[in-house]
Order: structure tokens, then sequence, then C-alpha cells
């Protein structure tokens, strides 16, 4: 095992695209550093699999981004963060950093009513992590969580305004209006593709887990001492388990840039 | 390999719970046969996946029936029909039966007019193999190909009527009403769960490709004397890769039955 140091790239995975805000808002705190992406798309979605196997794929994908050497694990799937982060902690010798926890923290610090209700996929919502992730910080807070399934293929569509969008959110977030919830955590990586449609219907204050993964990225470089020292040429890159076209394509969107030095490549099985 | 006999079992594989609408015309059918039934539910969706991977997840899923002794495979997979029909058909000495030939001959004998509409999943689509079915059969029939990749997950979340559906139909098929096109495929064992929205929508005669492939089933086991000879008692027994909770949940509305007797496999890996 290689010890970590401050030229290291950050590892980032996700099941797909969606990771891909993470990174940008990553690379916009964080603008000299390296960054190794994986973006598991022969698996994608992991908000529908079980507990088991996002675990299972989990771990193949932490295990190649450790292969390259990494100083810092970016689990910025929350469908992942939410069943396997413990396990990934466990086995792996250099910080894990998901998106459930630093978005609980921001909701907390945020929410006066004490009211907090979360979006994400089926699997993020059903395990309540997020629920626990709040409660664990503050007990007396009420949690709501609201599966939304359709957002994920609707904004992989492209389809980020106009009725259909429209419509799905008022589907999924009607009720959230009448529940004196003041906070609303977009638990899901894609969501801030739409944060604008949710926000205009919820009216409420979002948290972008992405925004506060980004950040809570940052802080750990900074108490461990392993920013990277500018040193020009920054490289990013990005592997797929599937379609690097697609992946470059749709990616785009997400993360703001063009999407160069992708490589197909082969998890598990 | 086993000697193929009328008492074994019809062996079905999907990527998921949409290939039940073909089990669900089979069963009508052929009410006394056995049927195997495979949905490889840890690896959907297909429709999004490269042809490459596609290929090797359906040969995976074949040489487990083909295990279990099966007297005929059908391929209930518009994606898996499109791109790997001809590998299995090489590899397993069983007849294999796709969903794009049955659904191909049905919509050519249909069309007066000569010009058909075919809608799928993105892959089904992209690889043109209802267009290269009907053109093998009517080298002058024009045919046109529509991407909805929304149509499954809205199906699968249950949106089966209202404004969402209603809306979704609209934006991907209204360019059908200005083409002439007399004959519109359902090129995905999703679709006819929103037959009735398509079909007011588009004003068309529509082509169900679990129908005609059901009636091909029957017409390969007549023609080969394999058809099941009355013995009583009938079982069907499902396998799914991951989540079996789940695919009785969501399937037993595209199957029309409470699904019991489902196991978990591992495929692959």
């Amino acid at each position: 095992m290689r010890k970590v140091s401050n030229e290291m790239p950050i590892g980032i995975f996700d099941s797909g695209v969606g990771g891909l805000t993470v990174m940008k808002e990553i690379m916009k705190l964080l603008p000299e550093e390296d960054i190794l992406y994986i973006g598991d798309t022969a698996r994608v979605p992991y908000g529908t699999r079980s507990p088991e196997t996002v675990s299972r794929y989990s771990l193949e994908n932490a295990r190649f981004l450790m292969s390259k050497g990494i100083k810092v694990l970016v689990v910025a799937c929350n469908t992942s963060s939410a069943v396997s982060l413990a396990l990934l902690r466990e086995k792996f010798p250099v910080s894990v950093i998901g998106v459930v926890e630093p978005g609980a923290r921001a909701a907390v610090e945020r929410s006066i009513l004490k009211r907090i209700a979360v979006i994400g996929t089926e699997t993020t919502i059903k395990t309540g992590s997020y629920e626990r992730a709040i409660r664990e910080i503050d007990n007396s807070i009420e949690v709501s969580g609201i599966a939304c399934p359709l957002f994920v293929p609707i904004i992989e569509e492209g389809w980020l305004e106009g009725d259909v969008v429209n419509l799905t959110v008022e589907k999924y977030l009607s009720s959230i209006r009448y529940n004196n919830v003041d906070t609303l955590v977009l638990g899901c990586t894609h969501y801030p593709m739409i944060k604008n449609v949710i926000e205009k219907f919820v009216q409420l204050p979002l948290i972008d887990s992405a925004v506060e993964t980004a950040k809570e990225v940052k802080s750990v470089l900074e108490k461990k001492d392993i920013l990277c020292k500018s040193k020009g040429e920054v490289s990013r890159n990005f592997f797929v388990s599937d379609s690097p076209e697609k992946f470059a394509y749709v990616g785009e969107k997400f993360l703001g840039h063009k999407i160069l030095n992708i490589l197909k490549i082969e998890l598990g099985g």
C-alpha cells in the first residue's frame, strides 16, 4: 500500500454520471487537485439494487481506485454512501467521505423548525441513512423521506425543464408543502440538475449534498495536510464500465466541462 | 445436453419484469406449459448498455436456463433480441425465439401504406433491429424508429395513467402523427402496460410484440411436436439476480398473477 501523499489524486466513484455534480463542486473548491473518477455505467443504477449488491459494487470500485493510488476516497453516490461506507472505511486505509454525512450536517445547521425532508432514490430512502445521520446529530429532529425514482431517468433524458419534470416534481413533493418542513435535502447527486424546478415548487432552502461534500473533502485534506501544492498541469481521468461515448455526452452537462480521458474498464465479475 | 422433450419447460429471460408481458401471453395461449423465467434484475436495464455487454448477459442467462433443461428459449427482451439472437442460436441446440422477428412480421402484414413506426429503448432503436427485420421481409417499407427511454421507468413506477405518462407519450410520439405512419410497433416488452394511453394518442393499430411472440412460440412447439401433453399441475418458476421482493411486487402487475416460487441466483461474475 503506497503512503498517502499530497500529489496523489482524489478518487471519486459513482454508479454513473450523477457523481459528476460532486466532482464539479470539488473542482470549484479545489481546482489544483488531480482527480480519478469512476462511473460504473455497466451496473447503473445502484438505487434499485439490494444493499448487498451495492456493497459489492462499491468495494470493487474502491479497490480499483486504491490500486491507482489515491489520497482520499469520495463515495459520490448516495446509495453507496447509505449502505457501504462503514465497510469501505474498514477495508481501506484512506479517509472515506460519503455524501450523506455532509448533507445531513448542513441540514441540521439550517433547520430551525427541526423538520427536515430528504428526497432520494428508493434505496437511499428505504435505508433511512439520512434520517439516521441527522438524528445522530440531533435526536429531536423530525425527518421525512420521499423516494423519487423518476427524477434520475428524467434528468438523464435531459428534460431539465418543462411540463414533465414540473408535474413529476409536483407529484412527488406536494406532501412537503403541508408538513411544516423548513429544509429539503437533495439526497441524490443527480438532483442538483433540477434544483431550480424543485426550489420553485417547494419554496424551501435546499441542501445540496454535492456542495457540502466538496467542503468536507477540502476540510479533510487540510486537516491531514495533504492538499495539493500548486504544480502546474492538473489531470482528471475518467473510468467507466460501459458506453464511454454516452458517459461523455450526458456527463458533460453534469460536470459543466468537456469530458476527455475516458477509459473503459472491467469491474468485478 | 439433455434431449428436448415435450415435458420440459419453456425458458424465458429478460433483463427484469418486462418479459412478464410475454410470459403472460404465452400462459394465455399455452396454459399447460411449464415455464422458467429469469429476470436479470441485478443488471437491468439492458437498453442503455453496449451491445457487447448485452450479449454477455444474454449468454449467461441462456446458459443458466439450458442447465435446467428447457425445450425452447424465449428472449423476451427487445434489447437482447436485437443484439444477441444470432449468437444464442449458434451456441445452443434449442429453438431460440426473440421478440423482434414476430413483431416485425405482424407489422408488415398489417401495414397498408407501407410506413411503420417502431418505439423502443435507446439501444433497440439505435441497433435498427426492427428496421432490418421489417426490410428483410419487404424492402419497400419505410420504417421510422423512436427511442422512448422514459417509458420504462414511468411504467415501473406504476404511473400507468395520468398527466405524466400522457405528456411523455405526447412528447415522444407527436411526430408520428405527421408521418403517414399506419402501424406502430411496441418494440419494448414494458410498453403493453401503457398500450391504451399510446393507442389513444396515436390513433393507430398497435403491434404488441408480446402477443406475436407467444403465437410464434406456439407455432414452433407445434411444428416440432413438443407441445406439452396435459399432465395436471403446471409449474412456473422465477429466477432473479437481485431483489426478489421488488420483482414480485412490480412483476405481479405485468404478469396479471401473483408471483410465487422466486429464487435469487448469481449470474455471471
